[in-house]
């Protein structure tokens, strides 16, 4: 599965600028795979990018319609409808994020298969999976573990990806969730899956490579969230990463979501991941620490990286702040 | 969903007696629930429970007729299918642990609506789950856990149950897999259930009891098995279990199915489920060890029982050869 790109990026009537992160993502990290936004009346968010109607961006060439945007309850809106049309009737497919599936609506799907069209429903996987085997592979992976959910995974592995892409390195991001999935283009919503196929799925989206390609495997969730650990725990033996790059939120007060549930402490979460990964790849090793340390201000947050590092003996950085660079020098230095 | 009892068990025309172990289980842990069997011609396996013809097993209360067979590659085989027809015009519902789902099969779904039958695919959850949050809820719970798939989890839960309620404690088994399901007649099969939804099921399959109350939890896989780990932690989050019971097969070579693969140090295996259980119980402790001795004599047994016992210092048995009373005891002195 490959959306095609490039894209036309939909922001309905949104007033809140958090909601359209996904579509910001794919501005900011694949600037090359859109032609310009699209947006309702009344919208107050902007991406920055050219205002298109449907006609001028298929002129463009734009072949997937982007629903990179939220809604209360990931719900699809009756006025988005007129649009989600537009969109199949001026030749492009669909792709979105959301809970509810766009090919649950019955008037949008007879019209796409009518018309030959494909809707993406990307927190949806399609694919046909097997269970995973732990079979050591070729290439090497690199995976972001975390201390909990949303500290940074997806950005980290991101920026990874762009410091080693742009080295000439042979380097490959893999997306876990929806948000990299229609950034990239592909991957598989993991935590979507059948349980049983977790590691079977991740097993599927980094497989046999040749030895110089790295895979950078976005990671999802915690082993220390009691919601979601079970999806973390099988990407961790899926992945057979060589390289875990732990990613933390500085200031976090507990498990996102839980207020009962403290955060692990550094160390216990270093140990946890080695341990895991060590199941299915015995090189696994730590390549680094990824803060957001956005509440910290720059000279605190250069003091928090530089204690972090002292403690763990690899670089710490906030890949926003400081990139990734020194982060991909160890990991060269180790494995490459 | 609970599926309604008495059952009538279907032999099919099985040659190989390991085929109908659901049904076996059925005749073995809840004799109370089964009138009796039904096979077809040839079939060459017996439960040595009365054959019935579907007139008689109606007369005698039958209300469900179970698959508890497996068919090669969990196919339902065109030659049961006057069986199943049979089953529901008799008033019956149908309950199956196949692969394959019985509700797939147009002439018998079709059959079930119009006779207002049910369909229970045991292997795939129909209940709206909710994500797992991990917050504590009253009543006891023991889970076993396993170095290994297929090492005796749920014999030694359900052997478990059988002591406690013998001893007028106020116990239940909860199935996790569809044999346990079937046996019971209530579970969710948690393998089976979206990746985000493991923990929550178990909380859901274990909820808020009362404080005497004790929840047996049956196990899936191990979190060592590089196929199925994902299940394993996410089942010992959601279980929050007060005692863990390690289940083990003396003398298995690898991980089943994964000849690459070794099995874990017993306690290598007992730190790492310890670990995960305190993330949401930290009371969290061994309460025995649970052994399938099957490839040792009576004596060598013993003698392997009372080495793991000094060992790790719980008691240690195999369930079938010596019974649970002492885990039992056991777990009465520490957590009763």
């Amino acid at each position: 599965m490959k959306i095609l790109s490039p894209y036309l990026l939909f922001l309905g009537d949104t007033k809140d600028p958090l909601s359209v992160k996904t579509s910001r993502g794919i501005a900011q990290w694949r600037p090359e795979r859109t032609v310009g936004q699209i947006s309702m009346p009344g919208c107050e968010v902007t991406l920055n990018l050219p205002e298109l109607d449907f006609e001028t961006a298929v002129q463009m060439g734009a072949k997937t319609f982007i629903l990179g945007l939220a809604n209360a309850g990931g719900v699809i809106s009756e006025d988005w409808l007129p649009y989600l049309r537009q969109a199949l009737e001026n030749g492009m497919d669909i792709a979105s994020g959301l809970h509810n599936k766009v090919a649950d609506i019955p008037e949008i799907k007879q019209l796409a298969d009518r018309l030959g069209r494909h809707i993406f429903d990307v927190r949806h996987p399609t694919q046909t999976l097997s269970v995973g085997n732990g079979k050591k592979r070729s290439g090497k992976r690199i995976l972001a573990v975390g201390t909990d959910c949303s500290v940074g995974k997806m950005y980290t592995t991101l920026a990874l990806e762009q410091e080693m892409k742009a080295r000439g390195l042979n380097a490959d991001f893999r997306a876990t969730g929806q948000t990299g999935i229609l950034i990239d283009g592909r991957g598989i919503s993991v935590d979507a899956v059948v349980a049983d196929f977790i590691s079977g799925a991740v097993e599927a989206l980094a497989p046999d490579n040749s030895e110089d390609h790295w895979d950078i495997i976005e990671g999802q969730g915690s082993l220390f969230h009691p919601s979601y650990a079970g999806v973390s725990l099988g990407l961790l033996h899926g992945a057979q990463a060589d390289v875990l790059i732990l990613c933390h939120e500085v200031g976090r007060k507990h498990i996102r979501g839980l207020p009962h549930q403290p955060l692990p402490h550094m160390q216990a979460c270093i140990n946890a991941n080695l341990g895991g990964a060590r199941l299915t790849n015995k090189q696994a090793m730590l390549g680094g620490i990824a803060l957001n340390s956005s509440a910290l201000n720059e000279q605190e947050a250069r003091d928090y990286c530089q204690k972090m590092s002292d403690t763990y003996q690899v670089p710490c950085v906030d890949p926003l702040r400081h990139g990734t660079k020194t982060i991909v020098d160890f990991i060269l230095s180790q494995r490459g």
